[in-house]
């Protein structure tokens, strides 16, 4: 069991400070159209981000564990927001991985590795909203052409 | 519909840079306790943080709805994290506000705020973990004591 703590503090108007059990720290208030600052974080902003961050590194850990030769990753991720009646939630949430190889052997790998950490991805796993996956694996065609040459010599 | 949208990117090792759509910008790894680093943002501080913020504004949103004098508000947030068979994931998350206000007379309009707040939060309201709120309201001794010699003279 493992257990994560935040505290917030109101420093006035609409807006607080943020601090995680691990001395992460941020201003925070409500998103730009609901009269908060650009720059801070938001409730929605963080939530989505977990989902993210969560999916992220649980792909990274599972891609360590088998030894790919990542050459670049990033993650897209949309949150809708919407009336789930009767209240305002969340109703979807949409990953969009890019990740660079440098072979196209290592294709099936990575594919593993991004339906496992859908799978395991502890947030993803603790969010109402459906989560939708879509991703794109790239070859890194430098580094291709360049064990392509290696070999033909 | 709204939609609140991140973009992450691999840093190396298991590490990543954070943007979120409002322009907050962070770094993040795993938690300390899974090789993380210490003062970064974490997928779980996020998601237990993004309960607290969101439950956080809210409940000042509609104090400042019902014109409550607070003298000040502050919240911790623990998030218990668990094997919820067959997966791990997040199993209670349990709110602690404690909120400072100037007269007796305003406590049950912040009751009904701490009601409305813990139905209503979107956040709260997009998570499957148990949400559980026991809250604190705290009487402004000094501010109360001067009021009293107010009306005394």
């Amino acid at each position: 069991m493992y257990v994560y703590s935040s505290k917030v503090v109101w420093a006035g108007g609409r807006r607080g400070k943020l601090t995680c059990g691990n001395g992460f720290r941020a201003l925070f208030s409500p998103p730009p159209e609901f009269q908060g600052e650009a720059g801070t974080l938001t409730a929605e902003d963080a939530f989505v981000a977990s989902v993210n961050m969560s999916f992220t590194l649980t792909f990274l850990k599972l891609a360590e564990q088998e030894k790919l030769d990542l050459r670049a990753f990033e993650c897209n991720c949309n949150g809708i927001m919407d009336r789930v009646m009767p209240r305002m939630a969340f109703k979807r949430i949409v990953l969009h991985p890019r990740v660079m190889v440098a072979s196209d052997a290592d294709v099936p790998a990575v594919e593993r590795c991004m339906d496992l950490a859908d799978k395991y991805a502890v947030v993803r796993n603790s969010v109402k909203p459906k989560v939708v996956l879509e991703y794109k694996i790239e070859l890194d065609k430098k580094r291709a052409a360049a064990a392509k040459a290696e070999m033909a010599e």
